[in-house]
């Protein structure tokens, strides 16, 4: 079977995740849809890409990358090679024992990269260009993962009093948490650039509308990798200048997780700790309970 | 002498606004610069294109574009009927009595309308997708013409203290007015969409370092139509709800000039007239003392 005769399974995967997700984030359906459709994209990885060795520019990191087997020039993006796992069964294991609620906490960092960027990286050996697929498929995840894990279902809108009006504005995640804990703001990223400004703005207005501390803001990235396509050479980009800035003047984001932390965030941590508290995705599923207290 | 055979020497005018603005914003060589390139284009419409109407779905407002002789099928932007003037020799005179100093109040509107547009058309009929040309362009003129007006040269970098370090981040224009009156931030952009939240949060990270009023904020923006290209329709993208939280909650911007006022904005400005102060960008040269007034 040709390799291009595959793309019908996989967009139909796809459709499934997002139909199943509109309609119940968190049931069995939408769980095994995320399963079925980031398996699938591992196993054309597998069976119909060729894994090809990246220049990483990045100290400490190396990156590999895949391409079709029918259509050699085009290379997807980037995957961190200590975090990708191509292991099929023990990913496909690992999901589902979190899934269940059986946490085996070395392999989620793993498990969790892998399950995110397999799909991206099959969506963009059919089409380069293709941006909203792998944005859209990571929000899916993202809200999916937070919805089980705290066992309440998000909300995309905020409702912001102001001057007389009920001003509607469209987040990426607001999980209301009851009265004794306090709410949460999730916005979701695969990776930040210059519109990274408004996931702070958000917060601020949440802040502002409805007293700082009543919405905690987490914000969930993927990375900051960039391919020079022809020298097959990977960067990160960062500007972790913009980020003080945003962090102390606009709204102050209480977490912030990477799934393959950029080396100047890293750094820009081990400068302000208290006030830049960046983390590996993996954490989140130990430290939930400590993420969750107000 | 073919349509696409004038494309060089249309490029070679864009490219010397760009050069000659950078080597001294406010200088002759700018200022003809900037008329050369806009009567260039305009002249090309004329010559070259075919004025087609457009149905406009924004009530009291009528809009036409132009399309090429030789490839009838891809049409430019909008323009306003109303505001738009074909007249190659006023428009010509209005800019350089301006430029000279000697204002005609009344035809400021059509000139500044139509300067800004035209080479926008131009460049849009020899690629649709040439998003940046049009942005840069209109940076040009109207960093060229607030430098002129207000008789002082804009940075484009802001350098914030915050924990201890220089933070650089880089503005649409900053003009520092020296110590009796209020300095000026200067976010310029064509049309706003999602991304115009980052004018506000700029403005708050000035509010915030070096206190509120220290940098008038003055944004300047284009118009916010869209156009339907299969319907040859013309609808205003607006988001009303968002400005007044930005400008109640993030940041307070002193004055919004558009060239083409939405109709809903100018509503917004109706209900809320001196919370969202949004007038004619053709105004600007009439008040420009009351914009410098501390």
């Amino acid at each position: 079977m040709a390799a291009v005769d595959k793309l019908a399974d996989i967009q139909r995967l796809y459709t499934e995740v997002k139909t199943s997700l509109k309609r119940n984030i968190v049931s069995d359906a939408t769980g095994k849809a995320i399963h079925d459709f980031a398996l699938l994209s591992l196993k054309f990885l597998q069976t119909d890409c060729t894994r090809i060795d990246l220049k990483s520019l990045v100290p400490g990191k190396s990156y590999s990358t895949f391409a079709r087997n029918d259509f050699p020039t085009l290379v997807a993006r980037p995957a961190n090679s200590s975090l990708f796992d191509p292991d099929f069964g023990a990913v496909s294991a690992h999901w589902t024992a979190w899934w269940r609620g059986e946490i085996a906490p070395a392999e989620l960092a793993k498990m969790s990269y892998t399950i995110a960027l397999a799909p991206c990286l099959v969506m963009e050996l059919f089409d380069r260009q293709n941006k909203k697929g792998p944005a859209t498929y990571f929000e899916c995840l993202i809200g999916h993962v937070f919805a089980k894990s705290i066992g309440v279902n998000p909300r995309k809108q905020a409702v912001l009093p102001i001057e007389g009006r009920n001003v509607r504005m469209t987040m990426d995640f607001l999980f209301d948490m009851g009265a004794n804990v306090r709410h949460i703001h999730l916005p979701v990223k695969m990776s930040t650039r210059e519109r990274v400004v408004q996931a702070w703005a958000h917060q601020r207005l949440l802040d502002a509308v409805f007293g700082i501390g009543t919405y905690k803001g987490i914000m969930v990235l993927f990375s900051e990798t960039k391919l020079d396509v022809k020298k097959r050479e990977v960067v990160e980009i960062c500007v972790p200048d913009q980020w003080l800035a945003y962090q102390v003047h606009l709204a102050r984001m209480d977490r912030i997780y990477y799934f393959d932390i950029p080396e100047r965030y890293a750094a820009l941590t081990a400068q302000f700790p208290e006030l830049i508290p960046i983390k590996n995705f993996g954490e989140f599923f130990l430290e939930k309970a400590a993420v969750l207290a107000t």
